[in-house]
């Protein structure tokens, strides 16, 4: 329903641009939330959204630029006249802004940098990646004394006047500006008027440095259910805040990129649509090469037993089944065991139990496999000595790739390589050769070939 | 470094346990963390968990409880005396606490419901699937009426002295107990005392009514970034409110049930080391056998072109990597498209335009591999039309690869299966048939055998 509704908007602003009345199309679009301005704003012509932008309220253009993915951002901005991305970019949140800046040339960077009111806000930011705390916090945040009251407190917090997503928690600093104590709204609110700071705080504050890459920043929230987390230098000094907004952008991030790459592609980073042929091909055809060339193994083993091939034919028909489910049952066990260590239940320390476990479950799946294995090969080939070959093959190449799927990731982890890049076509490329290894060489042994 | 300490705490835990030091014990992990009081409570063998908890002050083992499991938290209350269990309960958020009785017996759940405190709002959370918006609400949360003033309200939060997690978004009601509106927290310290609730609240809330899946009560509150959700019935009565760290739970929860998913398992529901090698078994054998039974289409294909596979034996060297590179193809496709659907990027409306990117995109990649596949394939064979049959198969199983790949995502969405379903091992085994066929069928017409 929402989706008609959004689709009527879009084809009411499309008209307005069209004929000039650039005043009604802002209309039209301020009245709408900030991720559905940003949705139709990605969905007009360049021309339009380069007409209309100049025209449209700076706070909420600054909104779009926000809820816009960086490169379109950037796209946009170098299309706009200095001034008016100076308007805008004022109103934009400081890690936003910063963000933004990073990604457009620096010669217009440093233009627009010149000319910001917060220009120093921005600025502290700027240098920070953007996957660590540096790059997600924001240094638009509000310090309280230890000897402030609860009401002073407030009161301080009615004059700053601020954002919202940096409100909930507040940090209590001492006169060198270091990092005492934590305080939340709720306490203060709750608290009797006359308490102070220093007694309701609490001191054992979780905190990260600038360079404390995004994900860990994200565990730390999520294990503590932190709706904001300081960043400090080494003297204990508060830097900035990350907020709880900017994690969950940090999750759903991560997910996808994970998700990209047990697929085998370099995550995108804009929309599908917008994304270019050429890009898409660039973001895939390096690994697609890698697993080819990887896969050539299967020809230099296929290549190895060409004799036995030659005496035998009828080993071939049960290759491509044979290598699928030592596939299929490596990439299995990899995502189980990939989600196993994002979310903290298993480590390098207990690769051996981890190990055993898997064997285990290869042991009882392999089996079941080898006895259904046996009785369709029969019915294919009429010959038991090969349907036993198969049997044994499925149940040696189950377990392997079992034994394979919930090493890799752990061995990858302790090398820090990310864990997801040896699973599913990975996974399933080494399993094809090392199966047909196996396969061949039970052949060999069963069928004297 | 923490896990280090960690460790520490959980060796001199164990050391107070067995010698039956339950005070010490219970100052130990009460110390701790929630998170971190769940964790080291896991590492417990079963009969020190049993001694330990009754020993405990019941906040506190109440937390452990909400971060455990939603089935090792059964397990244990299940060892517990009645009269420990009701204490733990009632201190548990109520959201919690009609889960863990859900997943009791009925007989133990009823027990413990009469005996409790706040029984109905436990009671009326308990029929809802834990997957929807009135299994993940909390019945806890304050209505502000329209015509209270910023101060009476700030006075209401007080007096009610409520849990950090509902407090941010505050909904206003009228008489009849109808949702009319929201005020968070910021803005009624930020306004002037005797401002009316009504002159700031946002009379446009979004809102869901209790049977809305989890997951799109999670894009709603991802898209328009809101801290808390309110639940409603057909008379838009509030119900409850879902909180942000319910969100938080649930967008990780969805992306590792994603990632086991794409790996062709059914999610586990408990810690994998703690999950019996029967147990995961079970999880993962269906899926399995499913792949295995398509997959025998790959042997019905090899049967029926036996008749060229005699002819020519060196056709059989390409056939794992044809199929190899068809599978990784379309599972770097179908990746890339899920995502972007599960980011709103792309919808069943966009079909065609998605599905002309990938033929695009498997054009060019097809055109490159094939190139490599046949330089390849002459150092190999050394054979022009074996090489060149080669080469045209690649092409065509990469088109067709990236074809099938960005379409079936779609239809599943369209048919309302999750598109994870179609992904990942189901790609690999559909298009190693099929290459099969692509390849036996080209080898035909080049070759003439």
């Amino acid at each position: 329903m929402e989706q008609v509704v959004l689709e009527d908007v879009l084809a009411r602003l499309r008209t307005a641009i069209e004929t000039n009345d650039l005043t009604t199309a802002s209309v039209i679009i301020e009245a709408l939330r900030p991720a559905d301005q940003a949705d139709i704003f990605s969905d007009l012509d360049d021309e339009h959204q380069a007409a209309l932008l100049p025209q449209m309220n700076p706070a909420d253009a600054a909104d779009i630029f926000e809820e816009l993915y960086d490169e379109e951002a950037a796209e946009m901005a170098v299309q706009l006249p200095l001034s008016t991305l100076v308007r805008i970019v004022d109103e934009m949140e400081p890690d936003e802004a910063a963000d933004l800046l990073d990604d457009l040339e620096a010669e217009q960077a440093e233009a627009v940098l010149a000319r910001l009111e917060a220009a120093h806000e921005v600025k502290s930011l700027i240098d920070y990646p953007d996957d660590t705390a540096g790059g997600l916090m924001t240094s638009a945040f509000l310090a309280l004394q230890r000897r402030w009251t609860a009401e002073e407190s407030i009161e301080a917090i009615r004059a700053w006047h601020p954002d919202e997503e940096t409100i909930y928690y507040l940090f209590v600093t001492d006169r060198l500006k270091r990092l005492v104590g934590v305080v939340n709204l709720r306490q203060l609110i709750v608290a009797y008027p006359k308490t102070r700071i220093m007694d309701i705080m609490e001191a054992d504050v979780i905190y990260v440095s600038a360079d404390t890459d995004q994900e860990v920043c994200a565990d730390l929230m999520l294990r503590y259910d932190l709706l904001a987390l300081p960043v400090v230098d080494n003297n204990r000094t508060v830097l900035g805040v990350i907020t709880v907004d900017d994690l969950v952008d940090v999750i759903q991030n991560e997910a996808s990129e994970d998700i990209q790459r047990l697929g085998g592609v370099e995550p995108l980073d804009r929309a599908y649509l917008d994304t270019s042929i050429w890009r898409i091909t660039r973001k895939r055809i390096g690994w697609l090469l890698l697993l080819f060339f990887t896969a050539t193994l299967t020809g230099w083993v296929m290549d190895a037993f060409s004799a036995q091939v030659q005496a035998m034919v009828a080993l071939t028909i049960f290759i491509p089944l044979l290598i699928g489910t030592g596939g299929n049952a490596g990439s299995q066990t990899t995502a189980t065991i990939i989600r196993a260590m994002a979310v903290g239940d298993i480590e390098w320390r207990d690769v051996w139990l981890v190990w055993l476990h898997e064997v285990g479950i290869g042991l009882i799946m392999g089996s079941a496999m080898a006895v259904i294995a046996f009785l369709l090969a029969l019915t294919w080939v009429s010959t038991f000595n090969l349907a036993f070959t198969v049997a044994i093959s499925i149940l040696a190449i189950v377990l392997w790739a079992t034994s394979a799927g919930s090493l890799l990731p752990l061995i990858a982890a302790r090398l820090k390589i990310d864990p997801t890049v040896v699973s599913g076509p990975v996974m399933s490329t080494l399993v094809d050769a090392t199966g047909l290894f196996i396969y061949f060489n039970i052949a060999r042994y069963i069928l004297g070939v």
